[in-house]
């Protein structure tokens, strides 16, 4: 058996690695256009703002220890230029002496990422304009924010534009964030972002959202950009990062089936449309694990794991990737936004119905010093209660929060099993009733009706509604929704009958906790009530 | 309806606070023997510790609030001294005035938790013999570590033992930690916790164990105590936490079913043998969640549930308790120790089938500043590859580890889904192959039979092995198992003819992935080989 990968990072070299355990008389060969392969991109980021000091650190399985302990015969600096399915060989360029040979397979494996996408704006071709995806590119960008770099401007507020945007900044380097959509980070939900943004403001960023570089200018030592908005900015250098597109042209050139959007189209055990050929990591295109639907997301476990999958059916087991769930972290000033499965705008664009909760814990047990906020999205079906996404955002317990909830959804679980689950607790690590149990209640009483919703995001549509806000009355004299009413929970009871029977009434607090006891009595008492999901916190989240 | 509770803080309250949401007429009067309901039993070593300051953040729900917010009727100093079934009344003793009186109900919750154990040894009525359960233990014990106490022996390394010493060394007191058994932290596996016995040594706790105290003696102002070891030993005060026992006298004293251990005999709805009566939290006996059989688990989480799970029956709802999984977690000095599911000696003891890894992975990426040591242990049914427990010691990510394999076990998992879990990865939280995945990849190599085990602590049996070690030859100078012979990994293909074919061949490495790699190998030269989980590392944990 001779097995031939191009790409020997993340999907590649895992797919190697495991290649050999299954088979010590395979042929392995690693085709890899870099200088390294194995190395971690996922800390790029961190070396170019001096966190990770030393770039050996990155070089996580260096070709000498691949080719001793595994065997594979990893080829740097070597560029496949065509797939010949035919002949089933590859054509190989030796980026060095600028060779080219034919190298011959029984089984192929596609694992070249994806390229970080460059528009056609005039002027993007400057070595002023750089972007963040390998090594090379990170050594670039480590050398100049080293020099004499003072500013510099994002292209882009995904994933890689903010982490970028957190190093040059802990660089010294004045940042902007230009940002074409209304939002940063766009795979989550806009309210749910408000605080990463305001927290990067905070931190110096300048985030500029509905807008984007038109033309990019060399000037004397720097750079110019001119902005859609009709703004000039001036900068060292630019970093675009605006997403990316998997590098799949040796694949549509050879024949194999793309999808419109670039990758390659696989099924469950990473095979392409030609059977000794397979696709795995960014390259390729597979199922959501939630909506069954195709999806391409960049990610670096994925990737790892679909490698294996892929080594695995080479081999004759009948291992099976199940789908991209879409769990996704960043981290960026000592906050971190986490999320797995949907988000409502998808949910929306895929016209599946749902329903969602969102909640305001701290991470851990209020009475023990250095408890933090979070808030956390649970989305949801809103007949069987199944777990269709979550998203939260905080300084600290994020990261559990949504690795819990992603092993609902992989379990297929329901917000009635996530009330029972059992989690960790002692007062420095979570609560009693964790968040991710609190989440549960909450959803639980909504699907069984216990708890008529309203979202802060329609509250503007409820025109005839009276909007009751049970906060203290210091609260609420320190800021309420307009044209509320102010009763505090607990005279509720005794001053009921100044709210309107047979009007729609929507209660709210600060969180949605005591708007939800004042649900539970005033729906006692007849009244058509509704409690603001989040209260006045998730409606302050989406005033902006 | 009229329902009373016995009991007013975990358990009790949550009931009682369930109750009143789903019911606005009904009556509920909550009866309570202490000063105040709803403190927070779990902050009490900290409060005495000094990390948390005020007093007033133990009362989680403080009187005024539950009477208010939710019209709960809560008497404290009101103390329960019978239960009359037949006549459907309590008798309350009002502990200010000592003067006593009936309370009627139609549904009674038995909420009364757990009381320490006090064995019977000569002398544990003094007064410097504490015990830490309730708001006024920690006021005398705070009293008496902010005036002059110097030394304190504790008596019992449960959680409380384990964390009233890590609070008392913060006041600077000396610390001499006691226990019976031949381990501190007995819930999990001892090879498991030999890090954290030997991290609380280096903070100055002086740890004996197989030792026990037989007789207290009051001196000129402190305390002289006979060990079994024949040692005497002297303090300013001692804390007996050598485990609780439910207070169910009550219960037992009416009649209804109660356990040979003293749980009140609960059903899933929490009810006990009377149907009018349920019991809920530390008092009541449930189902292990794995193994289906009886236990006595007294954690504040299952508490909450099970009093919310109490209230809806009461309303007619079905909610149903799934069985405790003894999720338990544990902080001392900054390590912590985690656990979920069945540990290994309590599968021993049930004689259910099992097998088990160890990795040693770090909290997130190594290239990543700060990653930090794990340990994981996974239990796993050997057939079906159903995860049937975890362990996990570290000072990082160990909560999160246990919390997603709880999940796991919630959800009926087998160690091949842990393989395709989709967790959050960025370098800062994980890895691409999250610890999880890993536990599972290694987990489902053994029921695959890809890696054949032997485990560390059954390394002195298989005498006629041939013990292998593929470690570099610095590492193997540093230090080996004896009789180990030393083949790096990256030289065993060419040098396999040293190694002895018909014999069996036990490998090992550091961790257990390199010599998965050479078990790997060699299998496929036919030898006839195993891996030793978890490495040196995890044999070197066995050997204490
Ligand atoms: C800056 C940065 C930060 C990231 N952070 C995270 C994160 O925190 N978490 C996360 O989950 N993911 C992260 N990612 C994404 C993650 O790194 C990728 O999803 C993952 O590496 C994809 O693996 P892959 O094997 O598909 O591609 P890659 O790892 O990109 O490897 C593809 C390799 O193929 C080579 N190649 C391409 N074409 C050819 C050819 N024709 N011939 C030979 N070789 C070729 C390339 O040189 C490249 O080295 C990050 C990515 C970047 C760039
Ligand atoms: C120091 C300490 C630390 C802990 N740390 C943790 C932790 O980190 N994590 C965790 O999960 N669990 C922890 N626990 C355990 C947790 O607090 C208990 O599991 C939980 O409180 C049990 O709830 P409960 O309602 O059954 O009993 P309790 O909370 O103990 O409440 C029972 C109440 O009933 C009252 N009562 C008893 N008898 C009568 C009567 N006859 N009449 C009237 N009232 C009566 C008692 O006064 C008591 O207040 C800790 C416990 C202690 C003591
Ligand atoms: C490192 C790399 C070459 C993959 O190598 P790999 O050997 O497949 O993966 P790992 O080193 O994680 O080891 C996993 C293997 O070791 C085994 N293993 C790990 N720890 C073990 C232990 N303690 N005992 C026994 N086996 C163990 C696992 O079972 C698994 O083997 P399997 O797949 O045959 O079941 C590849 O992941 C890589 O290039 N990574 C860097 C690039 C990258 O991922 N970038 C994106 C993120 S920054
Ligand atoms: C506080 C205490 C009285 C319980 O009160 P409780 O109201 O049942 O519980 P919580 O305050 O946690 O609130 C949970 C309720 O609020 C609802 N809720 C919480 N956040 C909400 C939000 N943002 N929006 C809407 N509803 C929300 C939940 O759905 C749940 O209601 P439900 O049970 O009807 O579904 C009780 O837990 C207690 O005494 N705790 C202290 C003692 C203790 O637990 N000790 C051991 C640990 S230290």
């Amino acid at each position: 058996m001779k097995i031939v990968i191009i790409g020997g990072v993340a999907g590649g070299a895992s797919a190697a690695a495991r290649a050999r355990r299954l088979d010590e008389t395979a042929e392995i060969v690693v085709l890899e256009r870099g200088e390294h392969p194995s190395f971690a991109n996922c800390g790029l980021p961190y070396y170019v703002g001096g966190k990770i000091e030393s770039r050996q650190k990155l070089l996580v399985a260096p070709v000498k220890m691949l080719r001793e302990r595994h065997r594979l015969d990893v080829r740097t600096r070597s560029e496949v230029t065509q797939i010949d399915r035919e002949k089933h060989i590859v054509h190989v360029r030796n980026l060095d002496s600028n060779e080219s040979y034919l190298e011959s397979y029984d089984k192929l494996v596609i694992a070249t990422g994806a390229a970080s996408f460059r528009p056609a704006i005039p002027g993007i071709e400057s070595s002023r304009v750089m972007e963040l995806r390998d090594l090379a590119d990170a050594d670039r960008m480590h050398a100049v924010v080293t020099s004499t770099a003072k500013r510099a401007v994002i292209v882009g507020g995904g994933f890689i534009g903010i982490e970028v945007a957190e190093n040059l900044v802990s660089r010294g380097i004045h940042v902007t964030l230009v940002e074409l959509g209304d939002q940063i980070l766009t795979p989550w939900d806009r309210e749910m972002i408000g605080s990463i943004d305001a927290h990067m403001r905070a931190q110096g960023v300048d985030i500029r959202l509905n807008d984007s570089v038109e033309r990019f200018e060399e000037t004397q030592g720097g750079l110019r950009m001119l902005l859609k908005s009709g703004e000039t900015m001036e900068a060292d250098f630019a970093v675009v990062s605006i997403g990316v597109r998997p590098e799949s042209k040796l694949a549509v050139d050879s024949g194999i089936e793309c999808a419109p959007r670039g990758g390659v189209v696989t099924n469950e055990h990473m095979q392409t449309s030609d059977p000794d050929i397979y696709a795995v990591g960014d390259v390729s295109q597979v199922q959501c694990f939630v909506s069954k639907t195709p999806i391409q997301i960049p990610l670096a476990g994925p990737a790892n794991r679909q490698g294996r999958i892929a080594a695995d059916h080479i081999f004759g087991r009948e291992s099976s990737y199940r789908g991209t769930q879409g769990t996704a972290i960043v981290g960026v000033f000592g906050m971190t936004a986490a999320m797995t499965g949907l988000s409502e705008k998808v949910l929306q664009r895929s016209s599946i119905a749902y329903e969602k909760v969102y909640i305001h814990p701290s991470d851990h047990a209020g009475y023990y010093p250095g408890a933090q906020p979070l808030t956390l999205k649970l989305l949801f079906d809103p007949k069987s209660g199944v777990v269709l996404g979550a998203q939260c955002v905080g300084t600290s317990g994020v990261d559990k929060r949504i690795d819990v909830i992603a092993m609902a959804i992989q379990a297929g679980m329901t917000v009635f099993d996530l009330e029972e689950v059992e989690l960790c607790y002692a007062p420095q690590y979570g609560h009693a009733k964790d968040p991710v149990n609190m989440a549960g209640f909450v959803a639980s009483g909504v699907v069984r009706g216990d708890q008529p919703l309203v979202h802060a995001n329609a509250l503007a549509g409820d025109n005839g509604a009276f909007l009751l806000d049970v906060r203290s009355e210091s609260e609420f004299a320190a800021g309420h929704i307009p044209g509320a009413t102010n009763i505090p929970l607990e005279s509720l009871r005794e001053r009921k009958s100044e709210l309107p029977q047979g009007q729609k009434i929507n209660a709210y607090c600060k969180v949605g906790q005591r708007g939800y006891v004042a649900t539970r009595i005033l729906m006692q008492h007849r009244f058509d009530v509704a409690n603001v999901s989040g209260g006045y916190t998730s409606w302050g989240h989406h005033q902006h």
